[in-house]
């Protein structure tokens, strides 16, 4: 193109490309920018597909061995930083290939036989999302070993519990630590399934409809610690539902941090001061000393966005597309990583945080006595001691409650004779309840708030969640 | 409120609330208007938590018979459409209780011993969903079957295999219906884990804190089929994990819908004509008779942004939202109640299609010819013919392709001298190798697109996928 | 279709849709069940229409006289709930028409002449979209006069303003209500803007290629209140950007609405207690009387969700869609009435909450005082009387705190010798800057929070955003 | 921390955080990493609101000079590639102070008064994005006058218009062309009126409060150029609709861009031959010549879903967030570059596509004379000529097809004496309306698809849309 052409030509992108349409094409096109990051499950892969040729007799044992050793000099040379990327190479497979044919020569060409960079970049995919589940699920286990421990050095602590963000009823800190045990145990779970899908071997589905090799694709399957080959060859270099279901499973994942980074800033405000972050975890202002701001937990809360924002993109870029491959799948990569590289930061500063939390006990049981939070307790008591209906109990609970508006005191401050007034049943036996240590030590149902749950609680989750760790002490400490 | 104050504040609301505030709260608040569709899984999970309180002795069993009889005519009277709903009463747990204590009197408020709206919605919720994936299975195992009846028929049906939706190589219809039984297998398997998952019982997590009473939570789990309790009262409350895994579970099945929809929007216009759809999910147009609008294959493209759209919803409302119940999770019921509803319909449509769907063979065989698409299979036979590097082989075969581009015709076309002339070696056998039959007959490679193995996945879906149905015979009929 | 057959039939589409094919395709095509909400703008659409061709010679005076009569008796008939929607006639424009054929016989086959459905409904579709927006810029402007109202009434009321949730700064309560009307100010911009793009008239584009009759599209233009007619028949029958728009400014008007509901959540927790809700937006609890449930605002916080979730699915939708139309489109009306009509909701919920609110300013003030939020005016103060640079000013209001916080008291506590030992340059005039009230007093710079600045802002919003409405004066009155 | 504690520690966050806490909290924390794309505007920022600050008598001349010059200095520094950006200084206001502050000393300390990191990033990120958005609008323009001069090259180019992907009339190629400069000129449109929006100056609003500093704000935002202050300090800083308004014009237009690419996608394909793209556009394919894969095409409708995904990302993070500045704002930036470089380049890459497109005219108007899609015309003239009910005419032509399908042959190919023994008032004229060209030519209402009504569209719109840019010569040459 002539300069004249190549100005003229420019004036038409308008914009920023100034180089024309090369230059344009280039950068929508290349993958190698993010792509890259597949180097070890490529030739991971390509080592397989090589062992299997060999075996299977459609590559000479001479040309196998020089695959591997070349592949693994690659591989030396990425990890040492000395392998230069291409972008007019495209993607991860093209540069590792003819970085391959540059160290053993022809033999390289042979590599390609019965594959095609369809499944050779869904295999790659694959193996790097299995790695990541794997990588997140210890993350997740080291969150539920620090929240386990808070639960167990909490489980007497008293707080309020909360609904509408209004104290309900009493319950403790440990307690509802361990939630988020439950929580992240769904989400382990949910991240394994995903794991368990996905390990299938699309090595072999060729460029989309198999090939006439005599392939054995169970060997490489197994070679790369797959449980089986993918069942139908369209289906393996068009499915990209193990992304989708790995970002749904993050999404949902997020929304667990997110609410427990949302009670961090709340609970560490002035106004409840029911917990104090580390200096690790907040920010402080040289001009105001007091101020730590949770800004680590705001992050974390925000990530939320980013996550299902990922989750969104890469169901808008599957919807509606034939098969087998399109174009359209390269954008598959882009938001399977940034949602990863997000959710293992997130999981991370969440564990950090809970590990260095300080409870503030004095003022979490203050703030569980106030407002009557034990009203529920008094109407329990009717009904089992004096055989009300609960209704009716749940009425003359409320009455006890109005009276101790009036006179402004709390419940456990009336006297007998008040409360008689109202019920001429209750007993001094129901002045045990009212308090708010009497009203949590009582929540003894399965899965309830009594201390002796939690501990229990935590226990099991030691057995269940966690493999075979340290125990941490009740202070927090290894 | 006088009229004329009324008037005032109508002003300050303008807009469409005439009454004031309490027109916009009850508006705003009532969930009777959607949770009544919780009606049977409400009073199944009343009954069973009377079974138990009976049982425990927390209730006499002359109340329990009463309350057990009273919760079956209210059921009764819901199915006889003679119940009268309030929205005063707010939402299908009061409406329920309301109508009970008409019939039974005293007892009625007996009821609510031990447990509270809280974990009474979230048993409700987990019950409907429950049902609802169980129902979606049924759906998503009549598409498979209707699948699997096409691949069977079409076995032999040879198509172009596309990719970037141009031509590649040859396949058969059998195995691209195959395909998307694959992917609506991984579907049936991520429903079935959200089920596994979600079949733990809420009820007796009370309010949020457990109970003082001395109930039985693994009773009531057992009697309403469920797995076991929830082991944290206050996540019991406040998860709504799997409603957002249900979501997640139905877009990705959308996404597979939407893209077997748009392959029907494409293979029905007049330039591709691959198959017919009947006239059942079609709309004509009486001026131009040949026009046969695909309308609910558009639907159920367009019906993805749906469900999506709902997944969405729900993750935003859960975002942040501190433990336990907040009233944002109220609006946590629509969104799935329209997801299931689109998707069920979805299903049915498309079942409904490709059952019906006629293919034209001869149109997609000539498709599959036109465009070279055999090349790759000259290039496999010279890598295993002639021993030649695959690169290599992929550079002979291009050659011979714009050689036959050049005489204006096909790749079978050439004669053996004109292949020579590019590559000595090439003998007779390999013209063999050049018809689309003789390509997908060669791609045997386990998943591969050739009719036997067509017919074998075929066969092996039927054992896996369904469930003891008739087997449909190749021509459609059962 | 046979019982047997249809069992059969059933059989295949598995779950819900007993009835077989026509069922399931009755039910995903129809649109009578939603569009029926546009039948006035139909009505006023065909009105015009036929107005102009009776006009242009292409109908007769007495047809267009009979047409005109026949569709105002339709629309009475809708409106006095006369009116029989049938399913089998599909949608809106069908059924109008149908009737009007029974009332006035042949003229009303003359009626369609030079347009189509696909005209028609982008015609309905804008009409009912302008009248949502002018509905909700109503309430958008009732919801301003009531933050500034409540900006007037505590213009002068001192609370803490947060960074990071944390106390940073003190500033007024009218001052954060009018942050609020500027945000309402520019929902109300983009959604004038998205008022101003839309009002084009698709109509006379026919199909889709206009038509060949000597029809006059600005005159149905003007007459249907639209500034001109859409300039692209193809562009105007498959555009739905002002669905798009609509909905985009919606979620941000939702963020808004959910940002201000969060602070009243946060609010009225027991721990803050700065304002107090009206029991018309709140819901208590019998047995606890104290508890005030912010119910209406914790509904507004979830229903952004509700928007957001529309916004995307009609993206989605219409993503990648090919010209002209395709039915995908039809499902683009449910997300827009959603949208509408949560919005709508929401923003009368609001202005109710906001209208009633009580603001606890001792509490306000209180908070506003504690954790030396006055740092920064001693810093300011040190920069502007000994020149300072403001890093080191910022350094010795450090300083200056840290004392404070050592001798546990506030910083207006410390003693002006104590002052002068961190820096001799402090005199007497510097303790009038540490208090809350000469803090805010002291924010003159445009835009700033102090108390004048607050009125005259309010001031300035009446003129600009209020269309003279009646003043209400500082007690809420009007 | 002791190499044991550290150790420890590592064990707690599991995963890729090796050092512990500093290097997680860094990681989540710093901003530099992708705010120092603001560095220009940062600068910018910091000299108006200098100058400013020494014309209120705030600053002294020499400290004034010394500042700019030494912003200068460091500007200078940034794009010669020479500055050292710091993580530990976490964003690009501190790298550029800190890096002033070595340069010039002391005054570099003055520059910070009356301002503070708030109003600062709400300053850069506004300057910034007002650059996008002019950069984003010289694109479409660029995009409109290809698509201007596709049009009057094609303006008689006959081809099948679509619904339902079904040809249903003949429009012009020229048409569809204009059908996009009517969108883009819509994204233009919402493009400018979110610049308009966000023009105004947050400079001044400082940390939250506005300052006691006698600044002109008023000055500073005329000197950025700035149509005035924001109004409330308040939402100075916690506003960011001008990111959500960008996103979401950016979603729409990334819509429009999807609809033409998966036309590019369609109409590229074998089956429909109506265009070539260019080489520049397309990958080959070494052994398949003949293959042009619409790479580009795929990729632009592809990132629809990645601009929307960061549309919501945005409105996640901004839902339910308290004022005033929150740290979950950081992630404000990302989705907005992301979404930003995405559709510049989709711009850039679509432009291309449409400047090089080559229309296969032939094939287009076989195509458009397939299926009887002149029906339409035959039942115009039946209401024209004849004075019919359109709904009779319309039944009418409905029959002459069915006459025309059972001969097998076209509309025109039908004698008048066949004609007229459906309708006997048919004469000669008729049949001249019944060929494609005829169809189009007549189709003369305003924004019809005649070619004659093209060419007036293209014109007007060259005069509406280019800003003075030459007028291309119909044959696609400047």
């Amino acid at each position: 193109m002539s300069d004249n052409t190549k100005q003229a030509s420019n004036a038409m992108w308008g914009g920023r490309f100034e180089s024309g349409p090369s230059a344009v094409m280039e950068k929508i096109n290349a993958s190698i920018g993010f792509d890259k990051r597949f180097y070890r499950h490529d030739i991971m892969g390509s080592k397989a597909h090589c062992a299997m040729l060999v075996r299977q007799g459609i590559l000479s044992e001479d040309d196998g061995r020089a695959i591997i050793d070349g592949l693994d000099q690659v591989l030396q040379e990425i990890e040492d930083g000395r392998f230069e990327f291409k972008t007019e190479l495209e993607d991860i497979h093209m540069n590792v290939e003819a970085r391959l044919a540059e160290i053993i020569g022809e033999p390289a060409g042979r590599l390609h036989t019965a594959r095609s960079r369809n499944d050779q970049v869904a295999t790659d995919f694959r193996l790097w999302t299995r790695d990541a589940l794997d990588e997140i699920d210890r993350g997740l286990e080291a969150l539920q070993r620090a929240l386990i421990a808070q639960a167990e050095a909490h489980a007497e602590t008293v707080m309020p519990g909360f609904t509408h963000l209004q104290a309900a009823q009493p319950i403790t800190f440990g307690h509802h630590m361990m939630a988020y045990v439950e929580m992240i145990g769904r989400d382990r779970g949910r991240f394994g399934d995903c794991r368990t899908r996905l390990n299938e071997c699309p090595l072999g589905a060729a460029a989309l409809a198999g090939t006439s090799f005599p392939i054995d694709r169970h060997a490489t399957a197994e070679l790369l610690g797959f449980d089986r080959p993918c069942a139908n060859s369209l289906d393996a270099v068009s499915d990209r539902d193990f992304a989708l279901e790995f970002l749904s499973a993050a999404s949902i994942c997020a929304i667990h941090l997110s609410r427990l980074a949302e009670e961090m800033v709340i609970w560490t405000t002035a106004q409840f001061a029911f917990v104090k972050l580390s200096d690790g975890y907040t920010t402080g202002s040289s001009i105001m000393p007091q101020k730590r701001n949770p800004d680590a937990a705001e992050l974390v809360r925000a990530k939320a966005g980013r996550v299902i924002g990922d989750l969104n993109s890469l169901l808008i870029v599957m919807k509606g597309l034939p098969l087998a491959y399109s174009k359209d799948m390269q954008d598959d990569k882009e938001p399977v990583f940034e949602a990863y590289d997000t959710l293992e930061l997130c999981i991370a500063a969440m564990t950090g945080m809970i590990t260095d939390l300080r409870v503030n006990s004095e003022r979490c049981r203050e703030s569980a006595s106030a407002g009557f939070t034990t009203a529920t307790d008094m109407a329990d008591w009717l009904v089992r001691e004096l055989n009300m209906p609960f209704r009716r109990a749940h009425h003359v609970a409320g009455s006890l409650v109005k009276l101790a508006e009036t006179k402004g005191c709390d419940l456990p401050d009336l006297t007998l004779a008040e409360m008689q007034s109202i019920e001429p049943g209750i007993t001094a036996a129901a002045m045990a309840v009212l308090t708010v240590e009497a009203s949590v030590r009582s929540r003894t149902s399965f899965g309830g708030t009594a201390p002796d749950n939690v501990r229990a609680a935590a226990h099991a989750a030691r057995d269940v969640f966690l493999a075979g760790g340290p125990t941490i002490d009740e202070d927090g400490s290894a």
